[in-house]
């Protein structure tokens, strides 16, 4: 499906206030910006997304006439300004990390260099865009490796914070290595296997368990799972196994049952049981209510016979870190490298370039964060040039793509750097020449 | 504005099977579902919000031809059953409490009763919809208590999780007593007043912080609030000072100054005496950088002359609580009103009322959950019939009436129930009819 523009309005009013100054003194020359993350206490790494919207967005970035009207409406800008802003796109450079893209606190994962106005307006969109969906890929990412290679499913939808983050979910989730979500809108939007099983409600309707069951399966001999907790998991289990293989005799299939309660590891084991007693050893055990990477991995140590895990709230709005510590901060002007020097909050200054070092088995060693013009000998540059002069420069990769980038990413991460429970530090340097940069 | 449909396609994949397996046994019955929260550790108390977008959405409920052409291509869903979509329409009824009110956990805030495949289809979007709008009212509410009267901006939007999630935040914040935001787009959308200042960026374009003041003051006369912590707050505060009195003496006025970094409680009351000294007493300070409900009360105990906020990223995820264990229960099928009994998870079955008794000077004293049939003397019912045969029985309020009833129902809460630290259990008893109805 086509993206839709959120528009010029999506930004916090000083953008605009700032971009009037700046008019109002006549400064329109080139400013560059970088956007990293500061540190995080409960993530050793980040993956990169989010740059697919802001690349469609900045492409067709224009105020519409009821833009200006309301902007005209507060009183607070001149209409020469407002003249100006009618006339205003995007025609910068964005240079940034490919999604899918493990990067680390600090390192810029994204650089506008455009006139000032331009790149000042966008800032609010960038951190929104790229801060929300790189948080929600960094989550789902520790989910991926703590299930060591059982499938997830999204099912977030109901609890994410607003539509969009919904949708924005299921992708970055996707993108992580999410096996499907229960988005149907995301499915048809992004292309993304969408899956599902039955609530308690449905169960409720019948009078009977059994019954409901079997009305499932009639609707969807090859497609159903069972929800088995409504009134008691075992004896649910025992109806499921009972309906599974009045099914089998049919030539249809049970494809599996679902627990969403109580004790994960206890039960799951129980269910296996009956269900393998039952002659059904196929019959899969999906399993969720509170799942994140903790909970999956304390299950999967305990030994718990769950082929499948529905990921909801706590990945969907990556409930112990609800937010990155996104910036974007001015590092050049009108051919000037500027920095700032608030208390704990210092910028690398000058148009900058991530390098990645690798081992020769392809894990990495260490990054440099550079300038922009070096090339370090064996060592990869991160960020690419996407836009150059408002336009993209490459077509946009395809999800699946974006997906086996990341594949690739985690695989070539070391180990420590996964621990769900343990801060460990990247190394990531500063270069020589960057350094000489600061001190001047 | 007018309101933008985001379609049924925005649901659970479940919600559909569902539907498809009532469908399949020709099951049409009128179910009621509960839609509430569950205990919240951070919470004592809830401020609903997202019935207009609910009331909106079910009022234009309606598959596209492009919904159902992605549905056939799944593969999941018969021709029938995709012609019975096609035709289908929110023909039901709500009952809800009105956006502003303020409410406990297991209170229904909404309640549906519709034929069942509509009631069940609904399901996703009413949580989302209602459990985030809750989720930021409730928190901004304990922000704006916290705040003791001084205004508070959102500042929230580069944060917030997606751009829906953004606008969301602005409308519930407001609704929840802010007085502004920094989102030119929930302006627009929404008529809330919107607020900015500057950004370090747009001092560091100059060669000079005096002359970005200077700057951004001959743009804006009367709407300056310049940022002074770019290097040295307190140097920055003597230029501002210096800049305001130059303001002055041509008729202009500054309005105030923003702090964005260290220590507030000091920093606040050295430049306070700044401005004081140079005559500037109506000069205002802002602050910024962190603030919740937590911030700002201690701050505020601690006596920093801070005159208003900017309160942006922990709000606008709700950081300590990011999510509402909001739930959507089937309380009653085809005359037959049934119950849940998973583990920790009992749902009180029936249609059912919440009653409000308060003291005579309007203080709440206590609710109770009743049967919707029921009616206690000297108690109001909150929840009112909102929606009738798939119409509206009302028009929709304005913001502004919410946010005064919004005021109305946190003059009237207990002032222990409005503790940052302690939870405090607000007493929600159960009628005896409700009792009895369990009981069979």
């Amino acid at each position: 499906m086509a993206y839709t523009p959120i528009g010029p309005l999506f930004t916090d009013l000083y953008e605009l206030t700032m971009a009037a100054g700046y008019y109002f003194r006549g400064m329109s020359g080139s400013a560059t910006f970088s956007l990293f993350a500061r540190d995080c206490t409960e993530r050793n790494f980040f993956v990169a997304a989010g740059l697919e919207d802001v690349l469609e967005e900045l492409s067709t970035l224009k105020f519409s006439t009821d833009d200006l009207t309301y902007l005209e409406s507060t009183g607070l800008f001149s209409a020469d300004f407002l003249s100006h802003l009618k006339e205003t796109r995007f025609t910068g450079e964005v240079r940034a990390m490919p999604e899918g893209t493990i990067f680390f606190p600090d390192e810029p994962v994204l650089e506008v260099t455009a006139p000032i106005i331009e790149a000042q307006i966008v800032e609010t969109y960038l951190l929104n865009t790229v801060g929300f969906q790189t948080l929600i890929a960094s989550k789902a990412a520790r989910c991926v490796h703590a299930a060591a290679g059982r499938p997830l499913i999204d099912f977030s939808l109901r609890r994410t914070q607003g539509r969009d983050g919904g949708l924005k979910v299921a992708r970055s989730a996707y993108l992580a290595g999410f096996s499907g979500t229960s988005n149907v809108l995301a499915g048809r939007r992004y292309g993304i296997p969408v899956s599902g099983t039955m609530a308690h409600s449905f169960v409720q309707t019948f009078l009977d368990e059994e019954d409901a069951y079997s009305a499932f399966a009639e609707a969807f001999p090859e497609n159903s799972v069972f929800l088995i907790d409504t009134y008691d998991t075992l004896e649910g289990a025992r109806l499921a196994a009972r309906v599974g293989t009045a099914m089998g005799q049919r030539g249809a299939s049970l494809k599996g049952v679902r627990l969403d309660s109580g004790d994960m590891t206890g039960l799951s084991r129980q269910v296996r049981r009956i269900l393998d007693r039952a002659g059904l050893p196929d019959v899969q055990i999906y399993a969720s209510s509170g799942f994140d990477e903790f909970k999956i991995s304390e299950v999967l140590d305990n030994g718990a016979p769950i082929d499948a895990f529905g990921v909801g709230t706590k990945m969907g709005v990556s409930a112990d870190a609800p937010y990155l510590d996104v910036v974007y901060k001015l590092v050049r002007f009108d051919g000037r490298d500027v920095r700032k020097l608030s208390p704990g909050k210092v910028t690398l200054s000058g148009r900058k370039q991530v390098f990645r070092r690798s081992d020769p088995k392809g894990g990495y060693r260490a990054d440099t964060i550079g300038l922009a013009g070096e090339q370090l000998e064996g060592q990869v540059p991160l960020l690419r040039t996407m836009m150059f002069e408002g336009k993209m420069t490459e077509p946009l990769p395809s999800l699946e793509d974006i997906r086996s980038r990341f594949r690739k990413n985690l695989s070539e991460l070391g180990e420590d750097y996964k621990s769900l429970h343990e801060k460990k530090t990247y190394p990531v340097l500063i270069s020589k020449k960057l350094q000489e940069l600061q001190e001047r």
